[in-house]
């Protein structure tokens, strides 16, 4: 278990408050984590950050502080994003016991990451598109938004729990693609769609939003991105190959 | 489960700060819960509570103040103390999710109490005396110290997941391709592949088994069936016509 726990890293999109960092870092200790990764906190270090650690010091010093999400997500096998919120396509929802007992399975060879986004705005479309899966918390759905602590703390929970339960999962035999992997299989993809004029540009309908659906639910794993990446290459060879053909007298 | 849950009731006792009192209100409204009971508030009514209840005022405005534990037990059939210390007289001890389980039968039929001790002093030994059961989150043995409102919030979310009949199902509103649709899929891939030359067919090397894997494991609805076999005939589109074309003079 432990060696499971230190492949999972809390991730903070944004946050405004910095009290709610540093209940976050708590929450996370309390629960045996340790790897938080902060995105463009608003204000930080804070002395209030440090206050509501409460001793969880060593998890505030030790974070990582990045720029972007991708940032944060680099290496990461298996995605999850936390949000309340219906979305207009529907994305994989899992709740926090159903997502701790994946990420536990996930743990055992790959990085995992949970995030959560801003305390007003929840995280944008586009950064769940980097999800594999969209955590939703269930909760009243007159008075749905939880503070961002309190749903690190139910995930860290939920995770301790799944690691008190089982027995260390048997290991995913091929190791995931990683974060990047998978955008640059995505680039790629996008590429050819519209190379081969299937994706219009002026009038796109979500089909990419789509089609990170359907590949982020699989949870894709190395050779598999290799696989499709090689068909992709192939795909353009010949639409490439047509294109100029077709430019000859 | 509206029924049981009006018979649940969360008793704070002796809170020193009055932001957790607020925090706590907000844990149990999201959750759906609404009795809060404050036993000897240190600082309350308290601006600082209202704010970090974030609109859970309501819970707050109904809150029963109690100067003793018995007064905020009154009627409790069954009360559950909440505890991270070892004592010396072993305890019945539940985790939060074998207390939901039991609460919920308890509450179809009787009041139901969690109560929670003071910040940095937790329960006394008369005040667990008091309760059936003892309540342990289970935390890291090296920073065990929950914040008050953190164990509310656990509590009550694994009330409202003991009270949900079943876990919110993943959303799945297309409907799942049939196995037939699945089938043309798969002959449409290995044709397009095999046109390509991905596919060599003396050197099959399980290829297609490698994706059927892939496509099954995601459980395709009928509409990504559409999509990804509305891609395979653009790149048959593009690449009978390179074949084409280079068959011209």
């Amino acid at each position: 278990m432990k060696s499971t726990r230190v492949k999972i890293r809390i991730v903070l999109v944004e946050t405004t408050h910095p009290g709610n960092i540093g209940a976050a870092a708590r929450a996370m200790k309390n629960m045996g984590l340790t790897r938080l990764f902060l995105v463009n906190p608003q204000r930080y270090p804070s002395a209030e950050a440090t206050a509501r650690a409460a001793g969880a010091d060593d998890v505030l010093a030790q974070a990582v502080i990045c720029d972007t999400l991708d940032e944060a997500l680099t290496g990461c096998g298996l995605v999850f994003g936390a949000s309340a919120r219906m979305r207009s396509i529907p994305w994989p929802q899992l709740d926090p016991r159903q997502a701790a007992a994946r990420a536990l399975v996930a743990a055992t060879t790959d990085e995992v990451a949970f995030v959560f986004g801003r305390e007003h705005a929840g995280l944008s479309n586009q950064e769940l598109d980097r999800c594999n899966f969209l955590l939703t918390i269930p909760t009243n759905t007159e008075f749905a938004s939880l503070n961002v602590a309190a749903a690190v703390q139910i995930v860290s929970y939920e995770l301790r729990m799944a690691g008190l339960e089982t027995a260390p999962p048997a290991a995913a035999p091929e190791s995931l693609a990683s974060a990047e992997d998978r955008e640059r299989f995505y680039r790629h993809l996008e590429q050819v769609l519209l190379e081969l004029e299937f994706l219009d540009p002026s009038n796109p309908k979500h089909l990419m939003r789509r089609l990170r659906r359907l590949f982020n639910r699989v949870e894709l794993d190395s050779n598999e991105v290799n696989i499709l990446r090689g068909i992709l290459t192939a795909v353009e060879r010949r639409a490439l190959n047509a294109t100029r053909k077709r430019g000859e007298p």
